[in-house]
């Protein structure tokens, strides 16, 4: 009775979660998520909102990777207490790639931890201001070259997605087409790290807007190794969201303020201080 | 020796999500976590992000209240899916309240639910494009009338506090000041739903930027009653974040896009539509 008790009690904690965790976690299918990331007023709170997403997803490994020099200390924090297994690393830009989007060198950095410690598993690459259904992960897992699926909040159509047909990729609806071969966000697909490995020094060129189409290029995929998941690419399972915000706390602002002795705003403004710590 | 597993797993399977869950969940004070939200391209991204937060949080009852007078469909599929317990409302604007915020129909519709079946327990107001770190649940658990804490992303400033010296709320930091007795977002406080009751007829009146102080007020509230929490108010575990969107997907844009034929378009534009259902 006892032991009944207890093997109800894990199936409810399972089921609470809503999860199809079975007791062969270990043999799950390793998902490298890529997360980069910048000092900014939302740094905080985007990183904690995706943190408590990937909490509920079990064997991943998130590689979270600054545009700067060194590490946010509060990041550190927010990772540890979280349990989610990652790694922190650095990618700043060098000095003549400041007008390329910050997520390519973190990509690089990401890349490189990756050729050098993963031998099997999936890559994905998550902006922390982008919403992620949690069934998308469970979906990527089982990638056998590169699987793909529609991504909301795109352009004026709200939405960007690849075009199925009989269970296969004939063409791609996005507001920014031009000459893509793949016209896809990077919230819109996931790669086999085998695959990745097997192409030594593929990654993604400083070439504003075509990043991901010329990384699936050099990953030398045609339209054919793409797996739509997404129930045939009929079900929308993330998002490209972006928040409205200035890029860093006012701090100036804050000093205007009367100055309240022996108060907790000074323990605040500390903080705040950590999060635009390499830019006021 | 088997038992002893069994122990483990549940063990190692609570310290995965970080939680300090305890046998006694029955016993934990239960928050209803009130939640305004209407028709727009964030809406079903938001709700699916609130929710999997929510997904650790034991012990909620969320009521999401749509500024609409029938239900969405997919956000009845998003609450039922992600295993919350939940009531979904309607609280629609009446017509001459349209230049009033949404939430504050959506906020009657919610307190007329608690009045007529809650108890006891905590309400918190929790707008579905905020941050919350998982902690100020656990913290607001424990309000005995009103309990406050610093919010992020708030103004010039990213910041608004109540100023907090020797364990007692003095003052409030907030880039709206005025005349305002409370000067607290939403996302700022939570109220004991044995106080709420006591107090017939305790509500947020329509008086655009009064709302929280009004409300705070017609519950008879003091400086003296508010409970510090977040470490005494130094640190930041709710963010008032801000997504920039259309207001609705613009599906006249996608009409104009070649007609695919036995493709997953057509289901894809119809789930858009369900999003965009009053508005277009």
């Amino acid at each position: 009775m006892f032991m009944f008790f207890l093997i109800f009690s894990i199936e409810r904690h399972r089921n609470q979660f809503g999860l199809n965790r079975s007791n062969q976690d270990i043999e799950l299918t390793t998902i490298y998520i890529i997360t980069p990331t910048y000092a900014r007023a939302n740094q905080i709170p985007e990183i904690t909102r995706l943190a408590q997403t990937l909490m509920h997803v079990p064997n991943i490994h998130w590689l979270v990777v600054e545009d700067w020099s060194d590490k946010n200390p509060m990041i550190e924090t927010i990772l540890k207490k979280r349990g989610v297994q990652h790694t922190y690393l650095v990618g700043p830009r060098p000095p003549n790639q400041l007008k390329y989007p910050y997520a390519v060198n973190c990509h690089h950095a990401a890349f490189k931890w990756i050729r050098e410690n993963a031998k099997s598993g999936v890559i994905f690459m998550a902006d922390d201001d982008n919403v992620f259904d949690l069934r998308v992960f469970e979906q990527m897992r089982s990638t056998k070259n590169v699987s793909v699926w529609p991504v909301g909040g795109m352009f004026r159509e709200e939405l960007s997605s690849p075009v199925v047909k009989n269970g296969k990729v004939i063409d791609f609806l996005d507001g920014f087409r031009r000459q893509r071969k793949f016209a896809l966000d990077w919230a819109a697909f996931a790669v086999s790290v085998q695959h990745f490995l097997s192409i030594p020094g593929a990654t993604d060129p400083y070439r504003n807007g075509y990043e991901e189409d010329l990384f699936l290029q050099n990953l030398r995929f045609g339209l054919d190794d793409l797996e739509p998941k997404g129930n045939n690419c009929t079900e929308i399972l993330a998002w490209h969201t972006r928040t409205t915000s200035k890029d860093y706390p006012s701090l100036n602002n804050m000093k205007k303020e009367p100055d309240y002795e022996n108060t907790n705003l000074l323990k605040l403004y500390a903080s705040m201080l950590t999060t635009a710590r390499n830019k006021v």
